[in-house]
């Protein structure tokens, strides 16, 4: 298990930050799909760079070029390969990040693994642009979910210490839902996100980023999806959500809250309702015992601030084996937090598709 | 992906809370490694219930039987596979669990996953008691991992709002996490650990439980392990962490903290010492691009108050389609955490393994 | 990979030839699924040893211990768990075979792999009765799949130059196959079985085995099962039938025989038949491109002859690094062909199960 | 499991006979090295169409571009991916293709599998072009291996009844083997060379087509590869193995001739050579329970006739359910053979390649 995923739909990403092209693979795909180019587009746009005053200014094209799996943009059961080609390839010099690893980052990692051979600029394969494949193929499973009554949306929770209100986590509206992904920075309560953005500016004027939170709702899950134990519904989002650059937690329903709750506080009793057994809270997040129970899904991750900041930072030259100053040059997203919303969603959508679709 | 794990050290659980016996088949371990099985015993027994007040006064025997892969308690290479017989099976009458489904636990997910024939008694292969075999692995796993310097150890950092002190990041000395290992309620500061008994036989005496957090420490991890996007140490150490009972919410390093930290105080600073390169804080929890950076590995887990509460709780008749009352009878754990401890142990010592000897 | 197989009834097979117990995990069974216990016995006994002259009269009891996964005889959807006690572990001693590895046997690659710890009695891991674990996972699967109309039967094709009449590719009746499922030696031809039996005791007699071959047949599989390329339906059972000890060759449909054919002789004509479309021949053995075309599954198994002999064979002192005669003593089956007929049918049923329970 | 292969050198293939183009992602390889791209043309070529009379006339460039992986033609640790692009695209009208399946091809299951949504131009994802982007993957993995000391060569065994000598399975010279890489009609005898091309000149007159039979031979193999049971290196090359189109059988060492020998005969006795121990003879192909033995790979794969042939052959309309005749029309190989023997090299490589480097 290294840069692909899933048993059925059966991701494979390819790519580094500036390398002819990045792209993906999706082996397993139902025939007969139609996908939805201008609603792709506008999906991959919610990732894109350049948006607002909050991201990088660097534009990118990101239309993808779509190689295979696709006959009159249906499905044909057939691998699906996609394409984005590079453009601003090895404009830079990045020698220097082989020996001088920014901190925060994967260079000395990958240096270490790589015995030096590894594609350093940009941040090779680690860089977050190898999100936009994983976009492609999670927009796709999207429109296939969406088809089958399967939301999936997510929102900025936080970013430092402005937190948007949280999920109704017995479920929002697909308005709400569909709202959130027309808005450029998403959140429910307009008013936390003009702090959010706020507190991002504040940091990037002072060469500076910060960290958030990204919540996402599921609803219309069936329930009984996800298996006991390591091949429960928890595990396998999570096992791919670690799996999005600069996340370092993962909670569901109430995650960390159930801490400090008592039983009586965090289980959540059985009703009725239309004939049908739920929940009469969600504490669990839509999950029993690794099996979903039919519950929006609701969880949490934590993204820590962007590593590249424009402050003096502290490394080391591996080659002279001494402690050196270094500056990261480019320019850089101040968080990272507002492009992972979809993101999120994407990831989310192959891990479920992989599932449903088995 | 269900109740195994694992590409090259192939971890295979059996068994319900009422059958015949529990038990587990390791396929690939080694050939040539000595079980110690005084300390795997000494290991199993921290798992154990009934060692004191804080947890159920049921008493297991829990010894077991090695079925193949061990010749004169070294490995052959074959698969192991041991099991512990369930003595006290079917002693009760749980049918009415088929119809009354217990909140917070997963007896309504199985109903619909397996449609009225899972096995209810005692929570069937849903069980807590599940996590006995996983120690059996898991032990002879930190056996192998100590002989290479690799020292697994955990605490607990929390119950309910009663906290020990966290794990130093930048490692414990050997001495602080074998001591924790002997300690029947394994925390660093006693004074914190006072506190949280006591908040756990509060709940028990008011019929009801709390949940808590526990940290894990692994020093001694060489740096390189891991891939980068889906084979990430985070993400192969969550995908197995949540398949422990009760796991809600799984961090590393800064964890859910990051959420609200500048980079310039989220990243960190390389430098060198004895001539090795390292980090001068470790807020990453040791991983960075799901590649080892060398630091000890740094993660916390969120579990839930035990579901099971004397108090009576609002359920479902699913035949009647009608709520109900239900008491859940019998004994159970309070607060599950301080048993959890050497599960959590258990499972990152089989990631680990997975990953090192491959 | 090694000792386990499968993506969805996922199997696990442990246990050493004398070690405490041999048994299997089978992870993924659906559940409410009743298991014939006559019925899966009267298969295991076909499997068994000491069933007449030509195979080796050492007598088990081979009775399956369930450990989980059952309640009642009817899978829970939990982990099925079963076990075969060794009785007569350790009788021997072999330590010679730790130096003197059996020409043809597993000692010498064994060796090699675990450093001199594996398990040298009776073969170890490597033994021939390992297959019975994979036989009562099989055997559980063939009643699954008879339940559904799809029926697997084997018969032994060829003892060294004496063949059986081969299999109706387009066919045999539930009658004939049932037929093969009661004969102690699976023939469609008593005369030429008959001549069979003559050349094992012929080959017994003079201290050597023989080889043979097996031929199996499904009928009643959906058109439609298999993946292309490497999930191929041919793919799948190769890699599955060539874990059964001394299979030497797998080929499907005409086989080795379409290397002498012309495209004219060896493609199936499609006709239509009762509405449905099918093929007027099948030499495809029911499977195109790797997906199954409704036809039966007709494929072939070459079985290399017993390994173990009485005569006198040339082999080496690891220790002493010279040559050394050896006479490998017990008693053994001189021809394994006939005892391996139910095998292939249980490896069959294995691969087919884990396709159509998906 | 479908069009990808793997666990650490993870090989995923896209691409439709004429979509806009075909590929390969190929993740695991590792960091470091070299690929000498000339040597890959030339080995790429072997595969291409149009070499001389034997094969079709079609043209291809089939020149990969490489997306990712490489820096300056080396190998950096993330995923390579190459494509071909397909030039001759929808030229023809393949509508009939959907209502008349061409005997012998994945035409009628491809319509079962994805209902009528199959890309039925040339064949789709099932046409033997999707070969070339496996000789891209395969193709960098023997340069891999060759330096490691390992070769990979194979040959035509058999056209039809026309055959070349076998392999000497005690291994044949480095030169020998090369020879054979650069020959346009790879045999050992070119007599037996001659005499093959004439029978398939003889086939293709007759508007008809011819099977046959390729050898491969593996030297420098390091003993101890590959696990007991269902991760044998038998399992694990046949199951990628039947992944070329129009193979029906595979056979190991002796292969179905082990059918009609004695174990005296086909046991290898062993001996030792150069203070190394080996085997005197190679009967079992270099393979003891599933694991490398130090002695040559050899097996045999059987290729059936191409099914595509000029002559009128039955088939029916789907959609009137009445039997039709049909002419294939198109240019095509009249012997798949000759073509497939790289891609058995490429095949072969892969699967050694993922163990190897685990």
């Amino acid at each position: 298990m290294a840069s692909y995923l899933g048993e059925h739909i059966h991701v494979s990403v390819f790519g580094q930050s500036h390398s002819p092209a990045i792209g993906v693979v999706v082996d397993g795909l139902p025939a007969g799909e139609r996908v939805d180019m201008e609603e792709l587009g506008r999906f991959l746009k919610r990732r894109a760079p350049g948006q607002n005053a909050t991201s990088t200014p660097r534009k990118e094209a990101d239309l993808p070029q779509f190689l295979s799996g696709l006959v009159d943009d249906v499905t044909c059961g057939a691998p699906l390969a996609a394409l984005i080609e590079n453009t601003n390839t090895r404009s830079q010099d990045y020698a220097q990040l082989r020996d001088k690893p920014r901190p925060g980052h994967a260079d000395f990692t990958a240096q270490v693994k790589y015995g030096g051979f590894q594609d350093v600029a940009g941040g090779g394969h680690f860089s977050g642009r190898l999100t936009a494949p994983l976009c492609i193929a999670g927009g796709i499973c999207l429109q296939m979910l969406k088809r089958r009554g399967i939301e999936v949306a997510a929102h900025i929770a936080s970013i430092a210490r402005e937190a948007d209100r949280p999920f109704d986590p017995m479920g929002e509206s697909v308005e709400t839902m569909d709202a959130l992904k027309r808005a450029p920075f998403p959140v429910l309560d307009e008013k936390a996100g003009e702090r959010m953005r706020k507190v991002i500016l504040q940091a990037k004027e002072e060469g500076d980023s910060v960290g958030g939170i990204v919540e996402c709702l599921v609803t219309g899950v069936p329930a009984g999806l996800g298996e006991p134990m390591f091949g429960g519904m928890e595990n396998r989002l999570a096992a791919a959500l670690f799996g999005i650059p600069a996340v370092k937690g993962v909670e569901f329903g109430a995650g960390f809250g159930v801490a400090t709750m008592r039983g009586s506080e965090n289980n959540d009793p059985f009703t009725v309702k239309d004939g049908k057994v739920v929940t009469q809270t969600n504490r669990a997040g839509g999950i029993l015992g690794g099996i979903t129970n039919g519950m929006p899904l609701v969880f949490r991750l934590a993204f820590k601030p962007t590593p590249s900041i424009a402050r003096e930072q502290q490394t080391v030259s591996l080659s002279k084996k001494q402690v050196e100053e270094l500056v990261v040059t480019g320019r850089h997203d101040p968080c990272i937090v507002p492009r992972a919303v979809p993101v999120v969603e994407a990831v989310t959508a192959l891990v479920l598709s992989d599932l449903l679709f088995s």
